[in-house]
């Protein structure tokens, strides 16, 4: 099996060389599309699952709106149609007609779901609409990379409306809390959780929030976006109410979403020279058996004990057994590491004999990670290793992100710091200062972080006065 | 609350009405496009789990492939494009520039998977594949109607690629099965499983399956189809595998869909003119509590005791208590009717006295469904009383089915029987004997049964010696 590009070679080919390695996806015939394969679609109906669970448990419910949007709708909100005009893919031609009004394939869908909102919402007694949909979404982009950046991708897109601003708001921070959720108890990911620049906020927000992730190369991805919108969407689209005084009033609207490039973030933040490694919460394997035998004797006891070892965990982990003929043990290790199998559980003759077998960890290859554990403990023994596994990984990636973190007082050191990792530093807010730092370092303010020192500083760039610290970084 | 049109007056009006009044579905701003309401989408997560579960239970993965197709693509399976080219939508212009080829939104995908199959089958060793995917598709249809025929419509379809003709042959029966299931066992809706005519096939099959059902006003809905592709697709596609012998073979391939049209089967099968009627595996909400007082006092005690059943059936039955204020329990009533939740479960403070509440089933409307239980066994009960009416409403769809099925032995009373539902006919296969019937009585093959009876006959059309039944019927 021929291995992937070393990180230290060149990061940008061993992240392709590894999810195509390890079959999360492939290239499409049309530019910057992908096929999501089924090893990495299992991988997002995990992450989707974990999410689609704590919005349900906090009261939101999914539907499904249309892929087609009239462009005069996108017209409606001015910076919106701005933000997204440059990005539209155009249905022109339908059922071999012209059309007359061309129709946009959705970016997003705030549009077409504010008329929506429109019809349905009359009265007090209506609000909130805590609406979520799983959905395909189609953005022009000349640079792609799989799951980072492709033309089509697929997200979650919430769109919520209500009374007031304040209960608006509360719902874009519940929905920010619930990303960072997401990231770090499934994804072992640690993020920073902050309020966008306004040159970095979504086109047609009043305030964007973001989760943001440091990669393995120590660039930022920004991993999911929460919306507080005000009354901009509501008033494009007349979402109106009547309050319980009787008044007509606009909706406050809020809207977030967070995508497949999250399949991007836990295969840079975890993944090694060998490839994938996978957080046990999210692997489509949790633990894979492969049975080692060299005489047809041997192949009967050994392939009775891996049924049986199966048999006692398949309640609690996800796991199968690898009876691919005609490859040797190696080649089978090999192949479950680069698709970063959490947990192998290897079986041969002599495990057999002793009752026992050996549990090989993927999060610390070679002899420390392995352990030759009894049969008879394993359905407890395996689950208690998978969490050990979990925390490992969030331990690791969080020491990873701190000392990559750094707080400079001055420009140089704001330069070194940015081409080291993330960079804390005072920023008086300014859009002139936001722009000498990414003229001159390339890097970009990521967020104010929502949790920030006491007190005021001065600005790293200008030297005013500044409320706030930005976090800096170089941003995929 | 307004009532729906009753099904006698206008059936199709009756559909509309109790689509939109119970809030399944609403018209979107873009011709022929609907939006799935949240009751409406949560109906289709519970058809998909219960497919999902199915598929996966049967070694199937799913995945995703892109929306859009070059044009090229279509145009190398000559039936395919030819069936297909008029209802397509057409991409011409993305991020502002006019594309050199267009794109086409698909509107099914067997060409872009079988283009990538092409690049994943080497060897006898990759096969069989059996990927299926959850996605939404585009045909430009002229008539739509909500979840029957609507442009966009969300779907499964399964696209699998095997050695053998038999084996390819084996997974569209198996499919086809699973079809069926779903459609008996959680649905609760009857079904033929057989082959279509050559006339009504899939463009580009060998042959087409189909699961057909008996909606309430007798009309014939094709609920899945399952398709045997024969090499037609592998040969297009240059899907080649090396056999054991060492020799170059094009792959069998099979594809499959089942589509939120199964939604409108429910509606049409179960419903009515009180609204929609839930099969209890189905219904986003199995059991409503409506509390029922007239102080402040009996509304202490009746919410207690309502929080309490909650509490006792939560882990085993979807439920909620309607608390909403300002609601009388008779205009509760009447909306948990039209949404179709299978039970309705009343507490008022005489219940609460007596430590009982009183059930209400919502597939025998009137006092024959009403009975009074005792608190304390409720979680044995009403799990039971849904089993129940889940096998009462299958039932009764079967005895609609029989009692509107009939076998004419002349063209005559042929003509009598599709009017009144299906007809069972002896049929030569001869492509003129099916279109007289067509142009004569608006009746189409839906299907000839996989299950015959012995022997042969004469065809009902031309009275030439006929091998196999056919299943005729008005359709949508």
């Amino acid at each position: 099996m021929t291995k992937v590009t070393p990180r230290s070679e060149d990061y940008s080919r061993w992240y392709t060389d590894v999810v195509q390695r390890a079959e999360l996806a492939d290239y499409a015939p049309v530019r910057g599309c992908m096929v999501i394969r089924p090893y990495g679609y299992t991988l997002w109906e995990n992450l989707k699952e974990a999410l689609d669970r704590r919005f349900k448990a906090t009261g939101h419910v999914n539907a499904y709106f249309p892929l087609f949007i009239p462009m005069s709708f996108l017209e409606k909100e001015a910076e919106h149609v701005e933000g997204f005009s440059p990005e539209l893919a155009v249905v022109t031609i339908g059922g071999g007609k012209q059309l007359e009004e061309p129709l946009v394939v959705r970016p997003t869908s705030e549009t077409i779901i504010g008329h929506m909102y429109a019809k349905w919402v009359q009265s007090y007694r209506d609000l909130p609409i805590l609406i979520n949909q799983w959905a395909n979404v189609v953005r022009w982009e000349m640079r792609t990379r799989l799951f980072l950046r492709t033309m089509e991708f697929l997200w979650q897109e919430g769109h919520t409306a209500h009374a007031t601003a304040d209960e608006a708001m509360e719902e874009t921070l519940l929905i920010l809390d619930l990303y960072a959720q997401l990231a770090t108890e499934d994804g072992a990911i640690p993020v920073i959780k902050g309020r966008k620049s306004d040159s970095e906020k979504f086109a047609g927000a009043v305030t964007s929030y973001t989760i943001e992730a440091m990669m393995g190369d120590r660039r930022a991805l920004q991993s999911g976006t929460s919306h507080f919108l005000g009354q901009n969407f509501a008033r494009a689209f007349d979402i109106e109410f009547l309050d319980e005084n009787n008044e007509l009033q606009h909706v406050w609207t809020t809207s977030w979403g967070l995508s497949t490039r999250m399949v991007g973030a836990v295969v840079m933040v975890h993944g090694d020279d060998q490839g994938l490694v996978l957080p046990p919460r999210l692997a489509p394997f949790q633990a894979v058996i492969v049975p080692i035998w060299r005489d047809d004797e041997g192949q009967a006891k050994v392939m009775e004990a891996a049924q049986s070892v199966k048999a006692a965990l398949d309640a609690n982990v996800r796991l199968k057994i690898d009876e691919r003929d005609g490859l040797s043990p190696g080649w089978k290790f090999n192949d479950w590491e680069m698709r970063g199998v959490p947990l192998r559980i290897e079986i041969g003759p002599k495990d057999v004999e002793q009752g026992q077998v050996v549990l090989a960890r993927r999060d610390m290859p070679g002899r420390e990670g392995k352990t030759s554990v009894p049969v008879e403990g394993l359905a407890v023994a395996v689950p208690e290793m998978l969490d050990t596994i979990q925390a490992g990984l969030y331990q690791r990636a969080q020491a990873f992100l701190e000392e990559h973190s750094s707080y400079p007082e001055d420009q140089e050191g704001l330069r070194e710091a940015v081409s080291d990792g993330f960079a804390y530093a005072w920023w008086c807010g300014g859009l002139e200062c936001e722009e000498k730092v990414k003229d001159e370092t390339g890097a970009t303010i990521r967020c104010i972080p929502l949790e920030q020192e006491k007190g005021t500083g001065r600005c790293i760039v200008c030297g005013e006065e500044a409320e706030e610290q930005a976090v800096f970084g170089r941003a995929y």
